[in-house]
């Protein structure tokens, strides 16, 4: 049985097997936001022939169905067929996109006075051949010239004796080492003939709950050559961690979790080598940052008393791991770095976080903010650091939102609504892209333009009859915001009901933190916020729905994805390892779940702006208007 | 199709697999000295019923035939049938014969002052449970208790943390931690939940050209517990190292190599823990000291360039290894540890003779030789050290005489002739053992004693006529040293020749070796021998037939099997370790077979007791009477 794609390729299908199985198996990636569960509606492809079985039509109209259009993950071919893959589904890397942000992402290298020495190293060595009277081993005369060109010790596994004798004798003893720094020693991971000192590449890789994104870096350069991205398809195990971590405690599904994170980052690094033709022996390491959950799953580690009170995880600063013990499919032998944690609910990405934005380096007090799909939030300054997390769930990156999706090309990025009109509009990422959806920062610029245009009232419940974009939908009341290709694009009120959950939780997050190490938000000289809303978010708008609180403008400073930042950083210098393992030391941790204050300050917050409308005099003023 | 023992046992055969493998299969080991080749005669059954292939018959008598004995290693069921294992074919640990061995091993380990360490050794701890409080990871957890009970830093492979929170759980946070200290670390083995700090063994092996010996050390006393040897079965791709490395090189035979000498290991192992009913988990170490090449192919290394000028090894000091990584079938975590070797042609079996002997303790100038299949030759004291390699066969261990066998039960170890009557009296190892064969200090006694008797002429030829024991035999003339029950065993004179080969090798080292340093015989305050001869080597007479110098008999001192007391030494202690690896590179090396010095030296061998009779004025007087 065959699947023929109308580009020309044809591809084995098998019983039992859906198109998107064999898609990936073909390596040609679709897009999916639930893991393959039928529910996202990501994966179109249509049937332009042959006989199909499709066990869910779910997120498809009725034109769609009846032009032939099919979720990959839910349909199995019975006979030979012919599909076409619209753009849309194709998973792609950001290709030209990445210039702009690899002039940034050097330029805050150079800032933190870092060199260039990436945690995985290649060195060229030039043996002089053996004689009768200089007849040391073979080891002990790469580690005779290795004495030569540097102080510190070095650590050969045994492996690594296998083919010496045969590789140094391959390019008339030249030969090239590459070693990673572990432990204060240098481990060799890999040995070829000859010079190989460049090409060389690092993955660097942010495991989030929902969305995995990964850098390709030019290690001899610091330039970020490629980036791409994929919903964690972990989410068929569940949106969030706990739902993660009881389906593989309790279900026994560890395993399966592991595989599918493991599976996505092959999936995008597989992508980004074959679209700069970059073979396995170039790539030199892979620097993960990710919640502590997500690296748990990513190492195959039992998360299970990382839910159980009092909360212990197995590791927070881990051991490097190699791509063969964690099926990365890569070098058996190139190491794996995993960010350094701070415990059960306060994890390796925000550690990363805190580096990107150098928060550790400051005098003044800062507060950091990641908002993901656990908001977490850290006070502090070069002395000290205090933490906590608060349960923001995954709605800024799509999740959870009718026509949600990650700030990719074809995501609604900004909404403006005419107060006399009612009319939104819209700015959509991409190069004359058309709107496919609704990211983060577009979410907010919409529902706090709903609600400063009396579209929407203080509780996020839409007022029927003010706009004839309001209209009954599938789930109840829906904003029309656009009307697009596959059909319109809308908002509805159990989408906004998520927004302000989520909105509430990062504000009583900031504010009970707050509280407990004994400051204001005046004290606050600057405000971080990270988190995957692409390249802008309106501070303003974030402050008149009430999840940021209200300063001064120009003490908030967003900066994206942090989390791929410092791993970015990391993975190019080992000074900036060592501080990111030094603020994982330092940083406390509060836990916030079980705080009375906390939940009083959630409750309050489910209103727009907030309960206490007198914590934001700006956004009162703009009410009244 | 089946194979059944007359001990009721009844065990599976194949099309295509010998009767031997089929019961290496089902862990009933024979001896055998050729590797399966068919070629030593050592690995008879008797075939009670059934058809068979026997595609050899070597050293089987008519008599036998007649009883229907087979070798198992060349013989094929052709339907079910039924056989009988004769005793002295089966493969036997030691048993009881270890206890008077272990006495003097504890003795040699106490008189070195070093405290019983062993190099992989074994902590209990009692973790206290985690809390809201003290709420840092389990790993964090388990290096805060370790820093309490000793300095130093601790390394923790990724793989130990996939069972970690479970481990830590199961017996209320008690665990012992195995560890083995390498490159200034400990390093985290294996990981059990609660006390398990005895049962633990040790093993140490030496690997032999001929023969592998295996030491079963209780480690928490430095009990030798059980000895059990076998013939390297890797003499089925040659007798010397060289015909080996000629196969690994030119026939791509280095993976059966390797495979021959871990399946011995292997099957030695699994022998003495069956007979002790131990555990994988009870053995923390493997220490394995050998000559360069069986080294280098027991890492599975490639020795190709070890044969070629300028002769170099890939390794003299080896990073340790797991036994997984060499298909050791114990824990797969278990550390491997190699005696390092000075050169290609000197290697760890001497490092561990030199260390068992002491003489890198002593002030005095002394000479240390190991009578291998190579004979290694080191000249020095505490200050310096100068070795070289005279190859001198394998003859000593069994290997090329035809009733050759190693010093077991059954062997020939000690020959007097009576002068008058030329009639000889022998003994036999073992209690009540009739005698299969002659050992290498049998062979030494019976052959000066032949020539003292003039039974022997000087060149090594039989006298015809002189008693009626010399008889033309098969391989030409020979001579009866007795008539056991499998029938007479013999010398014959190309066993002769082979003797005389050796011995004159081992001199001509001892004397080329000696005047390239500026010595004499008589600066030598003491000679230490180490051969695989049995529990005693009689000096005397290895002066007679000319392989020792003829020094004050104080001077000399029979050591044994030095290799493998230095493996045993060496697994209890740590600083015995270190020693081990000081003597290595410290000690120099001498290449012998380019001295034309040696040749000559050689040559002047090749009579009894040598051509320049004046070396020997005792041997002289001797003569003449």
């Amino acid at each position: 049985m065959n699947i023929t794609l109308t580009s020309g390729k044809t591809i084995a299908a098998a019983p039992g097997r859906s198109v998107l199985e064999a898609l990936n198996e073909a390596e040609i990636y679709l897009t999916s936001s639930c893991g393959g569960k039928g529910t996202c509606g990501k994966c179109k492809i249509i049937i332009r022939s042959g006989r199909v079985e499709s066990k869910s039509k779910m997120k498809l109209s009725q034109e769609e169905l009846d032009k032939g259009y099919a979720l990959a993950c839910r349909t199995f071919p019975s006979e030979d067929i012919l599909i076409e893959i619209p753009k849309e589904s194709m998973l792609t890397v950001e290709g030209k996109i990445a210039t702009g942000k690899s002039k940034d992402l050097q330029e805050l290298l150079r800032s933190t006075g870092a060199e260039i020495e990436p945690i995985a190293d290649r060195t060229v060595l030039d043996l002089p051949p053996p004689s009768l009277d200089d007849n040391i081993s073979d080891l002990e005369r790469l580690k005779r010239e290795l004495l030569t060109k540097r102080l510190g010790c070095l650590r050969v596994p045994f492996r690594f004796l296998a083919n010496l004798a045969k590789t140094v004798r391959k390019e008339n003893w030249k030969i090239t080492l590459c070693t990673v720094h572990s432990e204060d020693c240098d481990e060799i991971t890999n040995i070829f003939p000859g010079d190989k000192k460049t090409p060389r590449y690092g993955i660097a890789v942010d495991i989030g709950t929902t969305t995995i994104v990964v850098y390709l870096v030019d290690l001899s350069n610091g330039e970020l050559v490629d980036v791409a991205s994929i919903y964690n398809s972990q989410i068929r195990f569940g949106d969030d961690v706990i739902t993660r971590i009881v389906n593989a405690t309790e279900h026994n599904e560890l395993k399966n979790l592991h595989k599918a994170v493991i599976s996505d980052i092959n999936i995008l690094v597989s992508l980004l080598r074959k679209s700069h033709h970059i073979g396995v022996d170039s790539i030199d390491c892979l620097v993960v940052a990710g919640n502590t959950t997500m690296t748990h799953f990513f190492l195959g580690l039992d998360p299970s008393s990382i839910r159980e009170e009092p909360y212990i995880p197995t590791a927070n600063i881990f051991p490097l791991a190699y791509a063969g013990e964690l099926g990365i499919r890569l070098n058996p032998n190139m190491p794996v770095y995993s960010f350094p944690c701070v415990a059960s609910y306060m994890g390796g990405d925000i550690v990363s976080g805190v580096l990107a934005a150098g928060m550790h380096k400051k005098e003044e007090l800062s507060i950091f903010i990641d908002i993901g799909t656990n908001g977490e939030i850290v006070i502090g300054n070069r002395e000290w650091m205090v933490s906590a997390a608060c349960s923001a769930g995954p709605c800024f990156e799509g999740s959870g939102i009718k026509h949600g999706m990650r700030a990719t090309d074809g995501a609604i990025e900004y909404v403006k609504i005419d107060r006399q009109t009612l009319e939104p509009e819209i700015k959509v990422i991409g190069e004359n892209a058309l709107p496919m959806g609704i990211c983060g920062s577009g979410m907010i610029d919409a529902v706090s333009e709903m609600f400063l245009s009396g579209i929407l009232d203080q509780k996020g419940r839409l007022r029927k009859g003010v706009s004839s974009r309001i209209r009954e939908g599938e789930d109840g009341p829906e904003f029309v915001v656009c009307s697009g290709d596959g059909g319109d694009i809308v908002l509805t009120e159990p989408d906004i009901e998520n927004i302000i959950r989520a909105k509430a939780a990062i504000y009583a997050g900031f504010s009970t933190l707050l509280k407990e190490v004994g400051f204001t938000f005046d004290d606050v000289h600057r405000v971080y916020i990270a988190g995957g809303f692409g390249k802008f978010l309106d501070i303003e708008k974030a402050v008149i729905l009430g999840m940021l609180p209200e300063l001064p403008k120009e003490r908030f400073e967003y900066l994206g994805n942090t989390s791929i930042t410092g791993a970015y950083l990391c993975i190019l210098s080992r000074r900036l390892r060592a501080e990111a393992e030094d603020i994982s030391r330092k940083m406390a941790y509060i836990e916030l779940s079980v705080s009375h204050s906390f939940m009083d300050e959630y409750v309050s917050g489910l209103f727009i702006p907030h309960t206490n409308i007198n914590a934001f005099p700006h956004v009162k003023e703009l009410m009244k208007k």
